[in-house]
């Protein structure tokens, strides 16, 4: 690992350097060798599979293991999307003039060296380091032990499109070993990584934030509120309320808890009906529990429960105001929405709720990079320092300060 | 301490959402009530300097204790200072619309509990808790034990003005115990402390870097360069390389290594004569050892030593690349100054060296918020996340995404 570092230190003192043009060429014909090596890929990765199912993986993780040619054109192509994002690096964030004379600039720079620890997916190994590059970071890629064919195959293709555009070899380096000692080293490897990005289930992100001497960039939990207020409008709470929920229920941005004002008791009815009619198993306060047969208890654990699945959980509040005590008390500072046509009462929750992301009038499934426009993410910082929800290219930056003087000295 | 940090987070609720005018009014009634508290001040100082006296401390840790009127006077005049500052909460740092017709804001919000540990220097329990407040945060302050009276004193007449302004007395809360196994309890605080800022000497800061759970904002070292070029005029290098060192040695902006073009040797004479009559002991290179009878050789150590003392280490380099490479090998990412009259070699330097300030033809001591244009600063930081360089209001602030819609749900 030490060796990893000085070289990934190394190749990040050219990446800092290198112009906009030739970190776009490399992650483009990084993708181009990704196209080319489907054949190699496929294989590699069937392997993988293979064993995975020896293993006894279940179905869910064969799938996200599983490449097909469609999920390797897929990966191609993000690498072009990535490829054509704005740079951030050089941007002169502020710049102002002290009455001494000197000019201060705020430019924004390289992180300097990532480290991306990931499960199952092998296309992490493409977009991450992409994303990475294109920051103008060096990274060293560390995926699961299932997957390490497939992850070696890809970065193989990748690092031949990085030379083949002028940059170092070393730009994205792959853990090629499954020792899981290995992510040990990555996890105390203070002063050789400036940051760690875990990419994968709670296990992995609390094992990497409990362990870590590296700041880590990462997201544990999405337990994610939507509040319908008492002047809410009818079609717009079912509709988000649906949405939030059911579109797709894996996600960290999908809505655990919905929140119904006591004032609002009247739209409960066709909002849990529309949930149960599609598949939710719904747990309600007891105010709500006669409302329709299929309805279930909610118990305290509930309001604490990320499912991640078809399950929701229902609490009655008292207003706004009950609202926001009910998302301080369980909420993980992710993605809260507010469903109200009170412009007051939406502000009052805007400004109230301590979380990552807050919506008024739209479902909390917009909690996504690609969603807010920034064309690609590493994830969704629930931390405070540093980069806070969806994260892209600059939040794998940070700044320096340059100050241009004429002979200017301090005067005692 | 839980209670401490359950009380903070209370506190902070209340000082997010609390308007400019009253965070300000809170910091100039604690100035109010420090200089309506001079007597009681005074007294509680005189006990501790008294005790420190007693169990020997130094002259300079004795200094750094004492308290005079001036002194409290200008500890009031610096929270008078803060009040006037520009509020960072609720600054909208960019906005967008996307095509769905969402409307997507990132807004300044403040990072929460901030926790402080600090030595001996009372004024910190003042500057550091008003900075705090005023970017809307609770803090949670641990003085060194020489000092707790004094800090007891200034922290009572701090929270008779946040009182009296409306804000809740946990805004500022102090640690009232000399016990050390509170630090080792804040350095453990995850949830309850959002940051830690050690300030103090190197001791200290590492304790709190290698111990804690907690993100840390820190600077450990100031190791920093001037770099004097072949195209340097001689003037210029003469004045900065002797206020970068000389002006005050103690400071972590101070020059502790001058790096010399090995094509501008014919200006080393009258700079290194410079510094030696102002008393400097100048350890150098062989190739200057000749200069003058006064120069003593340099050792290895000395490259990487960090003097805060009126000692300097002088290298002879080859060109801004030799520096580079030397500022790489040797510097602690702090601050470094090139001279030259070079625009060229000037930006190369400016690029390529990865230091939080990086200054052309100017004194390494600018290295300051104050000088910065900050109005106050609650420490450098050499770290790469968050924030970097002097760290001011802004630095203690995170920010949080508002998205405002009017129905939409997110298409599967």
């Amino acid at each position: 690992m030490a060796d990893m570092g000085r070289a990934a230190r190394a190749a990040a003192r050219v990446l800092a350097a290198a112009p906009t043009a030739q970190k776009a060429d490399a992650v483009r014909r990084a993708a181009g060798h990704i196209r080319a090596a489907k054949a190699d890929i496929l294989a590699a990765n069937a392997a993988d599979v293979a064993d995975g199912v020896a293993n006894g993986l279940t179905p869910a993780l064969i799938d996200r293991l599983t490449l097909t040619p469609a999920r390797i054109e897929a990966m191609a192509a993000g690498l072009e999307t990535v490829a054509g994002l704005p740079d951030p690096v050089g941007e002169i964030i502020k710049q102002w003039r002290q009455p001494n004379g000197l000019d201060f600039q705020r430019v924004r720079v390289p992180l300097g060296v990532i480290g991306i620890i990931y499960e199952s997916r092998p296309n992490v190994t493409a977009d991450a380091g992409a994303l990475c590059l294109m920051a103008g970071n060096a990274c060293i890629l560390r995926g699961g032990s299932e997957a390490l064919r497939s992850a070696r195959a890809i970065h193989a293709a990748m690092v031949q499109g990085i030379v083949a555009a002028g940059l170092p070899a070393n730009t994205v380096q792959l853990v090629q070993s499954a020792d899981r000692a290995l992510v040990g080293a990555m996890l105390a490897a203070e002063g050789l990584i400036d940051i760690l990005v875990p990419r994968g289930g709670k296990g992995l992100v609390a094992r990497v934030q409990q362990e870590a001497r590296v700041p880590v960039l990462a997201h544990l939990d999405g337990l994610c509120h939507v509040y319908i207020d008492a002047a809410a409008d009818p079609v717009k709470a079912r509709a988000i309320a649906l949405n939030a929920k059911m579109r797709r229920t894996g996600i960290c941005g999908a809505m655990e808890t919905l929140l119904i004002d006591r004032a609002a008791l009247a739209l409960a009815p066709a909002i849990l009906a529309d949930l149960l009619d599609a598949g939710c198993a719904v747990r309600v306060a007891p105010e709500l529990l006669g409302l329709d047969p299929r309805l279930t208890p909610a118990t305290p654990e509930d309001w604490d429960s990320e499912y991640l699945d078809a399950i929701l959980s229902v609490a009655v509040v008292a207003g706004v105001e009950g609202a926001m005590a009910h998302i301080a008390a369980h909420g993980s500072h992710h993605t809260d929405s507010i469903v109200t046509e009170n412009k007051a009462t939406a502000e009052a929750f805007l400004a109230g709720v301590d979380s990552a992301i807050v919506l008024h009038n739209a479902s909390t499934q917009f909690a996504d990079g690609g969603e807010f426009g920034f064309g690609a993410e590493i994830g969704i910082s629930t931390g405070r320092l540093h980069a806070r929800g969806p994260v892209a290219l600059e939040g794998l930056t940070t700044y320096k300060y340059v100050v241009r003087g004429n002979g200017q000295v301090r005067p005692s």
